[in-house]
Formats: C-alpha cells, structure tokens, sequence
C-alpha cells in the first residue's frame, strides 16, 4: 500500500521533510530568518489565511524550530522567534534560494541580496564541505550505510556503491 | 484570498519549492544521487505506487531537473539521470540530511555516513559560505533588495533592516 506519511520513514532527508516539507512552513521560515516575528506581519506579507498560519505556526513551535514568547514590545501579544533547531535550517533555505536564483531567474537580476555584515561582501552561497572545508560535487562524494542505517537505507547504500 | 499555488510568488525560494516541495520529488532526488536509475528500482524502494511515481518522474523531466534516455544496459527500457539543473540540488538534499542527522535522530547512531573519496574522509556537510569561503551563521548576513526583487520581496526586505 502506498504511503500517506513520511514519519514512518528511517531517513533523515525524510525526517526533515516531515517537518519541513509544506510550502508555507518554509516561507514562514523565509520570512522568520528575515526577522519578521509577529502573527500580524506573517500574515499580511504571506496573504495567508489565518487559519492556515495558525496550524503552521503551531506546528513550528510543537517541532521546537519555532519559540512564542512574549513580545519584546508590547508584553500583551506574542511574537515567534526561531530557536537553535530552527536557525540550523538556514543552510536548507540558503540551498533553495541559491538554486531558484540561478535556474528560476525572473530576467530583471537577482530577488535578493544576501550580504555579509562584516566584509559588506555578497556571500557565495550554500555549498557541500570536505572535511577540511573544500567544496564538493555529488561525484566527488560516496554515500555509505552508517551504524543506524535500516534495511532500506542499507539498501539504497547497495545500489550507490554498485 | 489565500493562496493554492506558489507559482505566482517571485521569490527564489519560493520558485524552487513549486518545483521541489513534494515529499516524493525529493526522496526521488535522494536516490537519483545514490544512482538509482530505473522506473522499476525507484518504485521497489520508495513502494510509491506506479502512477504517482510516474506524474512525479514526468515533472521533474518537464523540469529539466531529471533526463529520460535509453537505458545504458537494455534499450528497451528507460532510464533517469541527473541533469546539470537536477545536479545542482546537491546542496539542499545535504542540508535537509544535516538536519535531519543533528535533530531528528534514531538513538542508533548516524543512519549514512558521505565519505569523500579522494581522500576517504567523512564530509563536513552543508553551510553557507561567505565571498571567500569562510562558512556564515544567519546573524552573519544581511538580506537585501536585488535588482529583480518585486514590492513583496523588497518589503520583506525593509521588515529585515528595521
């Protein structure tokens, strides 16, 4: 029988689906990274409905990527900070953007500029690292089973070496 | 009224996600790098069934992100590879899989190890990369309106500065 979840399955790119994988949940997060932290502003800049962005913003917060607390600014509302699980996605949001830049382009120049603070530099983007901190590209990389693999994983290992 | 599709929305992410965001999509991606090539092998290991395996080989094709040719072995049948567009993915499977590594873990211990093979070394992984190759946190870097950004886009951007 196919399959309805992705819970089930023992694969860290599906595990991180799970909770990622919905579009408005990575635009919430897109929007989050950008320091938008309140119900209203999620909302109006989203055009989402708020039911909608209650259920995401709920989920977020269950999944621990997404902290409510008080609000800095007005102690009667809340606001939506990203925690450290959550700032740990910015390499996946930076991979997404970097790719839509470059094969989904608009024709009018790049959306958006991502610009170091430090250097005033625009940064080079995500990318793969050795060890040692050199770029990589996906044949320069061999994918094996590690000590938690499943059969399925182990499997899929199989394939890649053969 | 909310929206049901992100194609009309010009941010790069979100342009990627129209393209990637299905749970199967990537997972069919994950075993294309791990070299898996054959209607048969993707249906056996991801147990998807046929026809929504193959509306979704069908758009990553349509895409330009995956390539239907004559198998290299039998040509009667069909394979699918990689494409330079589908390569060029790489990134944002290595970053949902540092992810979901670090934070949705199996108590069992790390389930794929990606080793480098010129050197036979574990890989560091994804990050976000400055000008000159220095990795970023997200506090590192400051997103700003480019050229092709459109109202929605720079008034994100203004949210990000204030």
């Amino acid at each position: 029988m196919p399959r309805s979840s992705l819970a089930d399955i023992d694969c860290s790119i599906a595990q991180t689906l799970d909770v990622v994988t919905e579009w408005w949940t990575l635009l919430i997060l897109r929007n989050a990274f950008h320091g938008m932290r309140t119900f209203d502003a999620f909302q109006e800049h989203l055009e989402i409905s708020p039911s909608v962005l209650s259920a995401r913003l709920k989920k977020l917060t269950d999944r621990g990527i997404l902290e409510k607390r008080p609000s800095s600014t007005d102690g009667r509302s809340h606001e939506y900070r990203l925690t450290r699980r959550g700032l740990d996605l910015y390499p996946v949001l930076i991979a997404l953007k970097d790719w839509g830049e470059k094969w989904v382009p608009n024709g009018r120049g790049r959306r958006m500029e991502l610009i170091e603070k430090a250097t005033g530099k625009p940064i080079r983007g995500a990318a793969v690292l050795s060890h040692d901190g050199r770029p990589l590209d996906p044949w320069d990389v061999q994918p094996t089973a590690g000590p938690g693999a499943d059969d399925k994983i182990r499997g899929l290992m199989r394939k890649a070496s053969g």
